[in-house]
């Protein structure tokens, strides 16, 4: 791996290319490898172990691509299986999407009074949480998590601002109205585009995208290590990503788009 | 100046506060110094000349202060007095509004339909527009730019949100529906504060916060120079600001909790 090496990101499914969207936000000059492990998405009711044995392949994969850096997109990997991925890729460097949420939220928080809402699988392994209790060392926090398991596949529809959409997020997030927190993490790749409706019920909330931060940490640690690319006055039109997939999925073009902004090429299919 | 000396900021008034705002976002354990030259506020209808003055004496207060970057936070010295900022801040790095908010407009905008909004000054300057056709090469680009005046006392009002704001902003942006653009630049520190009303104006519109990307610049330059500090897990309560400003506006505690969402310190009272 060298300056010039790739970024690379993976997800169990298309949900990472929001984390994708991010790092195209601040390193627009870099290049990059996402793989979508869509044939076996989702992790998120799969046992730690069989999570563990697809992280590290997909962690193999990438490696093979090499890559100088690896971002584990998925908030379900990243809650259990960090530490297989950091071990298989030795000394290639990984950023996962706890940390770098966990610490904008803690910083964000005035009141350390934080929301977590994010699949059941990301809740029930209460990573954010434990990392922002060892943030707060000894210092008063309260936390308010919640699973919302709709919220997947509303975005996977396309339903980003309808009235059912509407209903259900206050279905779930109207209870963080009295808890007063005045920050809420989302735990999840697909929550960014929600945004706008959580904003609506919560409008004076701090809103934390894990993926944002994880890219503000990507461009740290490989700025540090010289392993940046140089900013160039001419601009390619397009953002230099490969995309590959373990499935075809047929709204491919269409769920990129949403997530990304902008139309992409067609991913290749691999097997792991 | 070393790897703990401040990041230093100055603008014309406490504008500047949402661009340290940014700042703080994505490099919370650096220390800051931000100078407000509130006796000579607004700097946007002076003469080229005296922003230049007032500037140079600004950028002299901040290297007393052993700063190891200067961020020129106003839109109205970043466009006109950027070479004198350089000239007298000699080997600290200088990062201004105009190249950050330029290049990340450019990079979003897929139909390279870009907007401008700003303060007279700015707009009249044309440095955002000179720096995207820059960019744009000989390639095709669209730009629209219209200064808005009355945001500026509107956000120093607090009337970040009512009828009269959103009347205005109609008044100023409907204009920009029929232009097709799909990135508008807010060229002006007071803007972000109106992103909500501007966004249910221009709902599809990507907004482009000069004082995010100059966040992310920084960020940049300061790790391939070594001079970030390391990441903490202990947390100071609050950042590390030291206020100063040229005259002690009568709601300065109002403002700097409306710009940064948290309370400050007094301000010390200085001459330039």
């Amino acid at each position: 791996m060298n300056i010039n090496s790739s970024i690379g990101i993976f997800d169990s499914g298309l949900g990472g290319l929001s984390v994708l969207k991010q790092f195209i936000r601040f390193l627009p000059y870099e290049s990059y490898v996402y793989l979508g492990d869509t044939a076996r998405v989702p992790y998120g009711n799969k046992s730690v172990e069989i999570v563990g044995r697809y992280a590290e392949e997909c962690t193999e994969f990438l490696i093979k691509k090499d890559v100088k850096l690896i971002v584990v997109a998925c908030n379900t990997v990243s809650s259990n299986a960090l530490d297989n991925v950091t071990r298989v890729a030795k000394d290639i460097p990984v950023i996962g999407m706890i940390r770098p949420g966990s610490l904008a939220a803690y910083r964000t928080s005035q009141s350390k009074r934080i929301g977590i809402i994010g699949t059941r699988a990301t809740i029930n392994s209460k990573s954010y949480e434990i990392e922002l209790k060892n943030l707060a060392d000894n210092q008063d926090i309260n936390i308010y998590s919640k699973a919302c398991p709709l919220f997947v596949p509303l975005v996977e529809e396309g339903m980003l601002n309808n009235d059912a959409t509407k209903q259900i997020a206050h279905f779930y997030l109207d209870e963080f109205k009295s808890k007063n927190i005045d920050t809420l993490i989302l735990a999840c790749t697909h929550y960014p585009l929600l945004a706008n409706v959580i904003k609506e019920i919560l409008p004076y909330v701090n809103l934390i995208d894990s993926g944002e931060h994880s890219s503000v940490s990507a461009l740290r640690l490989l700025a540090e290590r010289k392993l940046l690319k140089e900013e160039k006055n001419i601009f390619i039109e397009r953002p230099d990503i490969k995309f590959f997939v373990t499935d075809l999925p047929q709204n491919f073009h269409i769920q990129a788009r949403s997530f990304l902004g902008f139309d992409v090429d067609s991913p290749e299919l691999i097997d792991l």
